[in-house]
């Protein structure tokens, strides 16, 4: 098997496929992209992701970019983890469905919040982005909320842990990295925590140098 | 089999799943939601989908939103249609990866292009917004057609059809409609009219009353 590399950045959409392949537990290198060296925008690094982004996924001369695509192709090529439902299935409609919400709503939201320049020609637009970020951040996540309830539990899919799982950390993380109030979803919260207490996801954690509200 | 329907607006991202349904040549029913008439914000509608989106697919009690998923699951469920690859190759990845590339990149530009007030609080910000979203198409349109260039053609993933071909129509309409120059895409040009040419295409935009620049 050709060896696999995982290209992130601390605290990033990157750390869903991060956590996924710690825990699927076969050899991987990860590589660190710090934007604020530019290292995202170096000619190499341009030539795996011609925007610039985290994550990418290297594995020998396959080159993968879209973190949904990332973990939904980990899964689909370790068919004995049982993270992604069996195609066809109404199971497998539904983590499409969560990855689609994730992409065009609440990533969105979120990088509205970090990153207006994005979403603006004028400079003096961000704080309108921004203020419109956060009031959608804060509806999307009472609809997490409502979904992980009505899933009926343990995970987003209901009792079949899944790829959808391995996102959810990273929006929580940065609902306090945004100083949201985070205390409006307890079963969410008791998602996090079951995440949290996996020696994985600690893994992954220490070598990011993040923590679940910050940085270390 | 449960009775199909698809909730659609008028040349909206949900011509994709529209063509494919029509495609697939089964029995659905395509309900017209005009957003204009607040035909999607009535408590009916919400209840199908909490943020008052389109596309809708319902087949008996399931309901499903979110483009990307309705489109694989559609696939997945008629796996003779082989437009989706299957689960664990390199061209499985590469669907996932346009899907993503389109509900983080493109859909996201076109949306500030044309619904500035989704994306800040500030009214006097609208101009900034749909300039940098503007802006932002022309690259992610040069990616489209670098893209397919390199796939080998005539489809997106190359000799294979899938259902990413479904999205692309709806970008190259959405790029006519914003009055983008489209002619700098000349493999994407060809892909479109080959879209064109298929008679169930030009089933939908019958049924949806557009054309391939405008409304009829």
């Amino acid at each position: 098997m050709a060896t696999t590399t995982l290209y992130y950045s601390r605290g990033s959409y990157s750390w869903a496929p991060h956590m996924l392949l710690e825990e699927l537990g076969e050899p991987f290198e990860a590589r660190r992209v710090d934007a604020t060296q530019g290292q995202n925008r170096t000619p190499e690094y341009l030539k795996l992701h011609p925007r610039g982004h985290v994550p990418v996924l290297v594995q020998g001369d396959f080159v993968l970019t879209e973190t949904t695509a990332i973990l939904f192709h980990l899964a689909d090529t370790h068919p004995g983890s049982r993270l992604s439902p069996a195609p066809g299935t109404h199971a497998r409609a539904r983590a499409y469905e969560w990855c689609g919400f994730f992409s065009t709503a609440i990533h969105v939201a979120i990088r509205q919040a970090f990153r207006p320049e994005r979403f603006t020609t004028d400079p003096a637009g961000h704080p309108g982005v921004v203020a419109s970020g956060l009031e959608a951040l804060k509806r999307f996540y009472a609809e997490v909320e409502t979904r992980l309830e009505s899933s009926g539990g343990p995970y987003a899919l209901g009792e079949q842990r899944s790829v959808v799982d391995y996102f959810l950390p990273v929006f929580h993380r940065w609902g306090h990295r945004r100083s949201l109030d985070m205390t409006p979803y307890p079963v969410w919260q008791r998602h996090m925590d079951a995440m949290l207490a996996r020696p994985f996801v600690q893994a992954t954690m220490e070598r990011e140098e993040i923590t679940p509200t910050g940085l270390k």
